[in-house]
């Protein structure tokens, strides 16, 4: 990071007015001399020091395993910390989230000219504790969240392109330098993020609300599975894959993220409560108590179910991006693809030759069967080429 | 259908012991005579239509609204039904939900010596409708379930191919004649689908479970984001994109079955009603009422998400086929993939050139930014040839 700046790091108290998100008019105080120090050797910080010593940026490496650690160095994230060193210019702390303020507070002292950063997924617990303790040296801190986790964890999964297109939070609060504002969206840019300002509140709401919520939703309803006759299950197609795909989610990697973030979330899910039980109460007055209805298409049931579904409608609909309407915008042409080497590479090449461009793609298995469908979205103006050509080079096309 | 017998139909009453999902041992008495009559020309009846006049069967159309059946003869789904012609030897009810029932009994009565089918997707209030009124030509009717329909409805999207590689379920009930259960098996079997055979409570519970509670918890989770601000959704990620990937469906193709299905889609709601207060009181019992927590790690609170967490493991590890274990089974390569033509196509002439296979894959569309992350699954001992192939040919490759 801060490889088009050189001066020296030393900004408690200055140019505090600079507004998040906007570029710096001002002259910048972050430094490039000295070393950058991630305490906590894992995913991300793994990744960061992987991404930062590829761009030539001195990193050092500390965690409370010596095992993380040194693994993490052998993989190129940087070298093992140790006493006697020169003080880092900058301090990135990767650890655990229920251990991050006291090692961001332990941080600030023991560098005293260094900016101190957290990449925490839960800020507003971390930042009120380190403000309440680190009284003047908090303008050194500036917290951020790259949202680059996945489903795996630990140092043997990173990457210095872990970043690259990915969302970079920067979470200021309102004893942080400008400098260190700065510091944080440059060492975004640096790592191939694009950047997004927040504070503490909105980015709590806004992850339980993008991110926790819907991965519990996702659990709940994989844990209604448990139970599931096997015969049912066959059934299951691409709506209940998409559902509970995130349901497979590590456990340890969540368990601290979400209780951390405790009041955001419980907030949603208590709206999502009251839909729910709205919607239940719908479609019981539809029926008598027995297991038959007395009227499976009465107004109340079939009213609950549509403020439901269009709700749906209307919320995915504010999704950016292109998935949320992919439905309504692409067209689609789904192709059997037996489940053996090479096909799907065939299938886009002969895509390639057509030269469609794919708007999107997914796959989907058939069930007690070694073969799937591939569903290429395509503008609607491309479905009868596509569907044409494909057919001509003798694949079996089909639809939707 | 039908094309390896060549017997007449007119089976009340025999044979009436074939064990739903066994072959029939018995000469079988499904003929080949006579047209297929299908009463209701949307998306399933037109591209059932399809797919049987292809095979040279004789097919007429039949539908409440002239404009839907002269439009579905015109795709060659059929020829409009006009009094007069020879008597079917089998009518498909495909109408919507709601008129179901009174349909197949009218039909039962019209065709005293024809097989009766519908293909709702909702089965006991139907069959037990039938049931109530046809007495003895009950068994003639055999209900099924072609699971092929997607997010759009209407004849327009009608394919011969809809059922390819599908599940077909077989909803036979206590008075369906053997031969009436072979002729919904061989009408699947002639479609290109595979046989699922369950009674209609069974089925009515498989199809809450795996398609109707899904379709509604995506849509609960959709709704959550109608007041979310632009800043939050710019943080959504994959998990959220594919949790409330059907919540996009249109609601007019969901309300009568979801409804209809009103008993099991409540009792599975309750279900989830009941995980979702036991989470979030352990979310609660870890704060004060304020909106900081005393405690934000809790014991409660993350006792309470890690059975959220462990529970959904479980349960989407039952689902078959790739997609609930992909994350653990596969090795994941992420490509930065511009948003222009033919460049998705490169990709995978690239990957076919490698030699390798594709396991799954999707594309996640970054935020801000005109381009995207093409995430291959591989097999893990794929994930560092695929990587040094692709980086070797110049494309940005970043692990997972």
């Amino acid at each position: 990071m801060g490889d088009k700046e050189n001066q020296e790091v030393g900004t408690s108290g200055q140019e505090n007015t600079l507004p998040i998100g906007t570029k710096s008019p001002i002259t910048v105080t972050v430094g490039t001399k000295g070393p950058v120090l991630i305490i906590g050797a894992g995913l991300i910080g793994g990744s960061l020091g992987m991404a930062l010593a590829r761009q030539g940026v001195e990193v050092y490496l500390r965690d409370a395993s010596p095992t993380a650690v040194s693994l993490a160095a052998s993989l190129g994230a940087g070298k093992v910390w140790e006493s006697g060193l020169p003080a880092p210019r900058l301090v990135v702390v990767a650890t655990p989230p229920d251990v991050t303020a006291n090692v961001v507070e332990a941080s600030l002292q023991e560098f005293p000219a260094a900016m101190v950063f957290d990449v925490s997924s839960v800020k507003t617990p971390i930042v009120s504790a380190v403000l309440a303790s680190a009284a003047e040296a908090a303008a050194r801190y500036c917290s951020v969240h790259p949202m680059a986790g996945k489903e795996v964890n630990g140092v043997g999964a990173a990457s210095a392109d872990l970043f690259t297109g990915r969302p970079w939070v920067i979470v200021a609060h309102e004893k942080t330098s400008s400098a260190a504002v700065l510091a944080a969206r440059t060492l975004g840019t640096d790592v191939g993020a694009f950047l997004i300002a927040l504070d503490p509140q909105e980015h709590d709401r806004a992850v339980a609300l993008v991110s926790h919520v819907p991965q519990l939703v996702s659990s709940l309803m994989g844990g209604l599975l448990i139970e599931a006759p096997v015969t049912a299950l066959e059934l299951a197609g691409g709506g209940l894959r998409d559902v509970t795909r995130v349901a497979a989610s590590d456990p340890r990697l969540w368990n601290a993220i979400l209780s951390g973030n405790a009041p955001a979330v419980k907030t949603i899910l208590e709206e999502l409560q009251r839909n729910l039980s709205d919607l239940i109460a719908g479609l019981d007055s539809g029926q008598t108590t027995s297991e038959t209805p007395t009227d499976p298409w009465s107004t109340s049931a079939v009213g609950a179910v549509n403020t439901v579904m269009t709700r749906g409608n209307e919320g995915v609909g504010r999704i950016p991006g292109k998935h949320g309407d992919a439905a309504s915008q692409y067209g689609q042409v789904a192709v059997l693809v037996p489940d053996e080497p090479g096909f799907l590479g065939r299938l886009f090449q002969e895509i390639g030759q057509a030269n469609i461009n794919i708007e999107d793609f997914r796959l989907e298995h058939s069930l007690g069967q070694a073969r799937g469908l591939a569903i290429i979205y395509v503008i609607p103006a491309s479905v009868e080429p596509l569907t044409a050509h494909l057919q001509g080079a003798g694949w079996s096309v089909a639809s939707l």
